[in-house]
């Protein structure tokens, strides 16, 4: 079959071919819990430019070649002897883990923590090719209005936003506010959940005027840029004493530096973007008792709660697609900013 | 009456008098909720040190000359006109707050983060003295087994490990893990809290044999010297990934990136010790899913609750007693390692 | 000033005059936090006709006669010598306990809770009047855009229905179902809460069309007839097995035994409205581990949460308006079913 | 093999033998996630004296003949195809249920209520025999300190008891209280689990002194007699206002009526044993804001963190030993009242 294979780093994104398309094996049907999906649409994520970089070799156990491609959804192919609940032509998406189900931390539903799972397109084939092998226990079934290609990007970048943004909202309440910045891939899915998941205001943070029309159709309430005077803006939004909640869709440059000045007394700051450095004196942490949240992916019922929210209408999706065979086209697109909101692969 | 006055900053602690013996001007009642507290104990804490080294100097709107002392209990003296509830002679332990109660915040039971309290010995004058002004509402009646200088350290070291111990011990099950590093005299009572309110293995770190002594008496399973090996050996008690939390009483030196490398994924390292610095990257944050977790005393509520845990002997504290004469020999006397848990001054 | 006084319970709600409208001193400020407001609109409340059936008698500590009203808000008249926030002429919705704030359950959170706190209008003197004496804990400020008149009743039956919302909402994902039985005074709000907090699917259920409509306006999704088919028409919305959450603003008649079977294994019931009584085996309590929740009012930083859902339009009241001088007729309007949601009396 | 078959109902339990000793075939392999495990003991549970009554008849979709048992620990005996983490001869206690891992419900970690799960003695053939047919995802490994029949009471008894204990734990703070109605098999773990997970004084309520002097033992602070002034003397022990939490083991007789008038307002009342029926007006809930909750049995992890308690000491068992062969013995001891704490059978 045909596949967009990863065959070295490229620390400087500097190469015209990230991944070569080529000709690689089927996947098999591995353990009686095996399914194997038929691509319909495998999203282009930040972090699979971050995993050509090499920024990634060092937190998960891969070989070079692989297949990537984390944001996988289709139609099942084929299915091991334990698998029941599924048959060929069913349209699913896949959460991003082979989730190991027997682990104590999947049975207290964290699975993203829970050892000896896999994660295809990480430390795994994954879903730049025509077919994908998975588990049985990634699947969610989507209904009739919800086509695979369009909603692929929600099995990572929706589902990070969807896990980051329900735990915000959780300690939300009507009159507070949550300062969401970056609306790109994720952000934009963020201030939708946002919007969803509780009433408090919600201010965009954002360098593009695009963006943040976007983040106003998504349900921000206020629109902030982000230049030299975001801080007092949001500030000024805050009775001079900052969010309750503000999430980090960037996390790099002096956006964490921003962000935590932007993080009211009592309050939280979620780093979801990646690249930056996290710097703080324990006396500032103490005297305003914040918290600082990682963030990992989703669990599998936030995905089926994600797809809920797709299938009413209020979590939308903005994307834009390209052939399987253009991969390295929506890398780069994707690199240089070319890619306003979410990048599809179709095989 | 008698106080210990803080006049000048000593940046490097090297002055032999710290604070001034002298006469000061009673305090009065100058709202009907006011209070006058007689004091009979009034704890010494390293935090009295930060504040003659003039670290809390831009934290808090403070002028000098002012009496030191935020752990204060006694009994009444005098009450205000809007004052129903205590008579003179009542024993009490005062919350170190004056609470304005009419904040959201301390409707929604975060008193340390109401706006226009005050803070007796911070930011306005404390308990270093024969008598102390504070609010109705920061009184805790003490019953007869408790007398005021023996729990006076309670209002703000030990209710500080009380709320960051609670936090923790929310999250905690049997069979989890929570390190201490630092077993002091917040150390000490945060170890007997967190095995009052949950049934995690408690890993007690620190340099001292005497100190790992303690934190044995007071509940701790295993103990580990904080030396060159201390991440390791917390590692190997924890299937090499770590506590699930880790609580960090010292918060300078390396510390804290001891604590943050103790710290198991999904799980949260709560700084309390400061002096240092926090720094990590978006990256570790993330791939982790960890949480950092600032604390800043405690509530009212929680000050009660530790009473309660005082008086069914739970909690118990080691002190050491100082005349008020004698302030400059105690805060010394800390400055010096000479102080093993628990300082108290006494009028 | 003009009252309307309760002088004698009537169980059968027969006579034609359940207050009598007479002359009665003005309200003096008694406490140093006491203030006194000038009501602008005091709603009229199912529990009103309940007081005067005398079903409150046994519940609180009241001697006849007295001023009636529990739903407040107006101006501030005069203020007691311990307030400074507030001065004549300020707009303001009053929490309806006069809440003791030094009582520990307070110092939680709980105002409801708290020992020594009185209710006006229950168990002292209320705003079927003029003035109302309150306590300065119980004022919030109202922003411009919102008139005492338009927002009164948010200080019981709003304030009602948003507590038990919250408390439902906090424990609803995208996908699960709340049913909401009776679509009247709270309903209507209830629904819009649910709307605004969470993104469950709402379901409706009233026996008339009208109150149907308004559930579609304020935000359910599925609307349900209250006939001898309701709760199959519930289970065939939820997979034959119930919703997540009922909230029952009813609460008499077969509404609690049909609420019961409309609820989901391992689902809540919230208990809202009364007369009725609730029978269960513990079997069944038990193989389906479903919980009963009562629900009482609500505190005082929910009312301001309310305040703010109000002020951005999130939540809106259906009135209308009586003069205090036919309190009787607005009283009698409501029991006959005549007051399609909120009745408001204005001096 | 041999087992103890139960063929037809009794609802007198008025038979010499309800089950019935007989040779039956041995359970084998279904599907790849089965195991088989030789039976090391059987705990002998009121649940089974209700089973025979037919009380669960219409509850479970079961046909007699078939094995009763729920209660089950021994070892590995043979293995499906997938499973890869256990081998012949390891020791391990089942979680009752063989769940459903797929379902929705078990990835959110509320096994209980995975559809498509079996319950082994309850909805098919369970341990009252040599071999017992289960799933994988219910075992837990045994540490070498553990043996099989020693802890078989704890797959049901001892996780119902930490289920519920840790619920109610959740909710109770140091100073607060919570009364245990019913020190019997699952009452007497019930109170070490909360000495455990919380700082609450235990009240334990039981009609017999022997029952009473082992709550003494297991941690509880107050021993109240369940005679005809037990609510007056809970009350006594709580202020007049009665506890924050009460568990109610027992569940028929007047224990319901009693437990509620225990429960303080604002408190919750926890419902674990079975038979009689719970009535009370709705006004009753409302104006005091209680909660009535239902329990059922516990979930995977909770039963891992019991194992780590029990592996701890912190958690005895208090057992009697019958042979398999004494089934009816047992079932008869347990009936009339002559089993202290737990039975166990042993093949």
């Amino acid at each position: 079959m045909k596949a967009a294979v990863l065959h070295q780093y490229d620390t400087k994104l500097s190469s015209p071919e990230y991944v070569t398309l080529e000709d690689v094996p089927e996947p098999k049907i591995q353990n009686p819990t095996d399914v194997i999906v038929r691509i319909g649409g495998a999203g282009v994520c930040r972090t699979d430019l971050h995993i050509v970089e090499g920024i990634w070799r060092e937190k998960v156990d891969v070989k070079l070649p692989y297949v990537m491609g984390h944001e996988n959804a289709g139609w099942i192919e084929d299915v091991g002897k334990g698998v029941t609940e599924y048959k060929r032509g069913d349209p699913v998406i896949c959460h991003p883990l082979i989730t190991n189900c027997l682990a104590l931390a999947s049975r207290r539903g964290h699975d993203m923590h829970a050892e000896g799972s896999e994660f295809p397109g990480i430390s795994t084939n994954g879903g730049y090719a025509e077919l994908l092998r998975t588990g049985v226990g990634s699947l969610i079934k989507l209904p009739q209005t919800l086509a695979p290609k369009d909603v692929a990007p929600h099995a990572d970048a929706g589902l990070t936003a969807y896990h980051v943004g329900k735990k915000a909202a959780r300690d939300l309440s009507p009159g507070e506010r949550v300062a969401v910045i970056g609306v790109g891939g994720l952000g934009h899915i963020g201030i939708q959940v946002l919007a969803a998941l509780c009433s408090a205001d919600i201010i965009a943070v954002d360098r593009s005027e695009a963006a943040l029309a976007l983040a106003k159709e998504c349900g921000a309430r206020h629109l902030v840029k982000a230049d030299e005077h975001q801080v007092e803006a949001v500030l000024e939004l805050t009775d001079g004493k900052g969010a309750e909640a503000v999430i980090d869709f960037v996390g790099e440059g002096n956006s964490i530096d921003n962000g935590l000045a932007m993080t009211r007394n009592n309050g939280a700051y979620y780093i979801v973007g990646y690249g930056g450095e996290i710097r703080i004196s324990a006396i500032d942490m103490i005297t305003t008792e914040r918290r600082i949240i990682g963030n990992l992916v989703g669990t599998y019922s936030e995905l089926v709660e994600l797809m809920e929210l797709a299938n009413r209408g209020r979590v939308n999706l903005a994307t834009q697609y390209y052939k399987l065979s253009d991969a390295n086209t929506a890398l780069h697109d994707l690199h240089h900013g070319k890619v306003r909101v979410r990048a599809v692969l179709m095989p």
